[in-house]
């Protein structure tokens, strides 16, 4: 038997062969390094870094979105890098469509007007007196998983194919209490959204929806927004398409119809194979992605492997995630981390031994509502290879001979 | 009525005059300022930040620990500021016995030895590839409440009450997985924990905690641990006071009796009023604390309140949060954020009108044991003014006649 002390004495690189031989199996992989001294390094050491006002990330730990630098552009989420179902505040996906406004609360105010009784501007303050909610919410870009669809590449990563979704504790005012405070008058169907940004980003959302669980977010993860999600208020409407979330949000006005503004017709629809589009397609679609086993990842032969991932559904809760190891031939249930949260990113593993023979994953989540995601054929079918936005078809990665995971291009 | 054009045309302060006549009754507040002009500024304005690797928090918005620069401190999260149930994962309390120590992964490694079949040298690696879990846990110093307790002043604030208690979503290993891999030995029955920081802290936990829902964890809100949470591996044991949940774990040791270590005789160990003291009180207490309105907050006459806060229990779920206005002569049962998760924070709120007359608000948590918040008196009558750790007694906050919110000092 190993004791502590035969491990102080008898050097690291002893003491990890002996320990080899008793990991167990689920650990030991062919190809599998030497267990490091770090834990039987002897007492002795130098006091460590003082207290703070900010935690620092470790030095060897460097998540970082990307691409950046772009005003009217996107970055995108390191899903590879995560654990768990929270995005870090600071590695929440950004899309912008005029750079980020810089904005002082004491200047803030939302005006609420339209076929409303008692049109209002409503300062930070007024919000933050009202009584609050707090949800968990996933939130997406509409074009996430655009270039995988047109052009889809071996070396594409998590965090390239679908890193345009993010999951946060969102933290605000029901829009229903404010709507309900100041009177809807009859004939309002629609509501006009507009935002604070230099492109005045403004859509039309049904009332039945501002008047379901929309969210006046003030607070994301526990703190105040960032400028990049909003700051000081966006509109939160959980489970639909990113853009209709509007930041910076300026001004609601209650409206009959829908505005048809620049962002809803020229943006933001989308081109049907027979040549029609679909436009106001606000309802993110049921979708799932493995974030490890990935690219650039390289497997050990026989080595014991967690397949990971998340799944969301903009109409509920994620009720089953299957994942297939064979290409879509067989199909397993995942296990699913609890409490699997409506509308919300959930957190899926699959324990799975890679033999060293060629190997597909897959994954194919279904939501509560009994929908599930369509193959790539099926999806490329009915949507056509135009289509511009809610790509959800089934994503696959493969595990070549050297154990080298790559992205599956074409099905 | 009041259009838009008027809004633009008219200039802030007279829109802001008409607006006043208009606004709901929850936020016409004697004193209340103006609605300003933020919504109404006219468009064209400058393209704003571009997207960045790591988004920043607002120049109007220094969320802050304190106090800092102390090897062997504390630092206390200000719970005033915060907002839902997370804890931002860089504001997340710490305290450390000996500064925190910067590891590389690459050097890390968990010794599990002494009463066990197959001791083993567990590198991160190794973790990454066990299943793992993800739960949302508080984490709270024995010592939280102290100052409050001891040096009890108007001028303290929920940070510095307590602050010493933070709330995240934990990713890693369950202990009991890694245990039954390497096989506890017949006579087992505790487990000595020890920390890598230069104090090498540690602690004695029976191995019941050990094999019931204690994790191995190296993720903290989807991202790696910071070091000063414990990177790249801390132990995590659920509801039970934050010096057992070692950090930067470097050594589990499977023995028959308590170690009784400096850090289980000479701290951690209450004393009692008869003489004795008591030891191993691992369980964190039921408690509560309002965060708003706090000291230095200043209340307008009339003004309508989200009195809002925190409750927490060490034995499961939060089953009831009642508040008083009146110092505990009424109490009314204040609303729970749904989902309300075991071992987690709660946030609770309560809508109520400040008259202008002097006040005391009170909250009082219960948990899922039936167990409650006791008064100042009753918890000084059963553990004495020299007791060290375990602080849960009921707190208040003074309205007083000008509106400021002072710390009820006594009861």
């Amino acid at each position: 038997m190993i004791t502590r002390r035969s491990l102080l004495v008898g050097g690291a690189a002893a003491a990890g062969t002996a320990l080899l031989g008793t990991l167990p199996s689920i650990i030991q992989a062919e190809g599998s390094r030497t267990p490091s001294p770090g834990a039987t390094q002897p007492p002795g050491r130098p006091l460590g870094e003082p207290t703070s006002a900010l935690s620092a990330r470790s030095p060897f730990e460097r998540p970082a979105r990307t691409p950046i630098d772009q005003v009217t552009g996107a970055s995108f989420s390191p899903l590879q890098e995560l654990s768990g179902t929270i995005t870090p505040t600071d590695l929440h996906f950004e899309r912008h469509h005029a750079g980020v406004p810089i904005i002082n609360p004491a200047d803030y105010g939302l005006l609420v007007h339209g076929l409303v009784d008692r049109p209002t501007v409503f300062t930070l303050a007024d919000l933050k007196r009202l009584p609050s909610t707090t949800r968990t919410y996933f939130l997406e870009c509409a074009g996430n998983g655009r270039t995988a669809y047109r052009s889809p590449k071996r070396e594409l990563t998590p965090q390239l194919i679908d890193g345009l979704t993010s999951n946060a504790e969102w933290t605000g005012v029901p829009l229903t209490t404010v709507l309900t405070e100041i009177g809807v008058k009859p004939g309002a169907a629609w509501m006009l959204a507009e935002g604070g940004d230099a492109a005045l980003l403004s859509r039309s959302i049904p009332l039945e929806k501002a008047m379901d669980d929309a969210v006046l977010v003030y607070a994301q993860n526990g703190e105040p927004l960032r400028p990049a999600a909003g700051y000081p208020v966006r509109l939160l409407l959980p489970g639909w398409e990113g853009n209709v979330n509007v930041k910076w949000l300026r001004r609601l006005k209650l409206i009959a119809q829908p505005n048809m503004s620049r962002d809803e017709t020229s943006r933001y629809t989308d081109p049907l194979p027979n040549g029609t589009a679909r436009q106001f397609s606000f309802v993110m679609d049921v979708k799932s992605i493995i974030t490890y086993p990935a690219h650039p990842v390289r497997l050990g032969r026989q080595e014991w492997v967690q397949i990971a991932g998340i799944a969301w559904s903009g109409r509920g809760r994620i009720t089953r995630v299957e994942v297939s190891t064979d290409g879509g031939v067989t199909w397993t249930a995942g296990e699913l981390q609890e409490p699997v949260l409506s509308k919300a990113h959930a957190r899926f593993t699959r324990m799975w031994r890679w033999t060293g023979e060629p190997a597909t994953l897959l994954s194919r989540a279904t939501d509560e509502t009994g929908a599930t995601q369509p193959t790539l054929v099926e999806f490329r079918e009915k949507r056509g290879q135009g289509t511009d936005y809610h790509f959800n078809h089934i994503r696959g990665w493969v595990v070549e001979q050297d154990g080298l995971v790559v992205y599956q291009v074409g099905a």
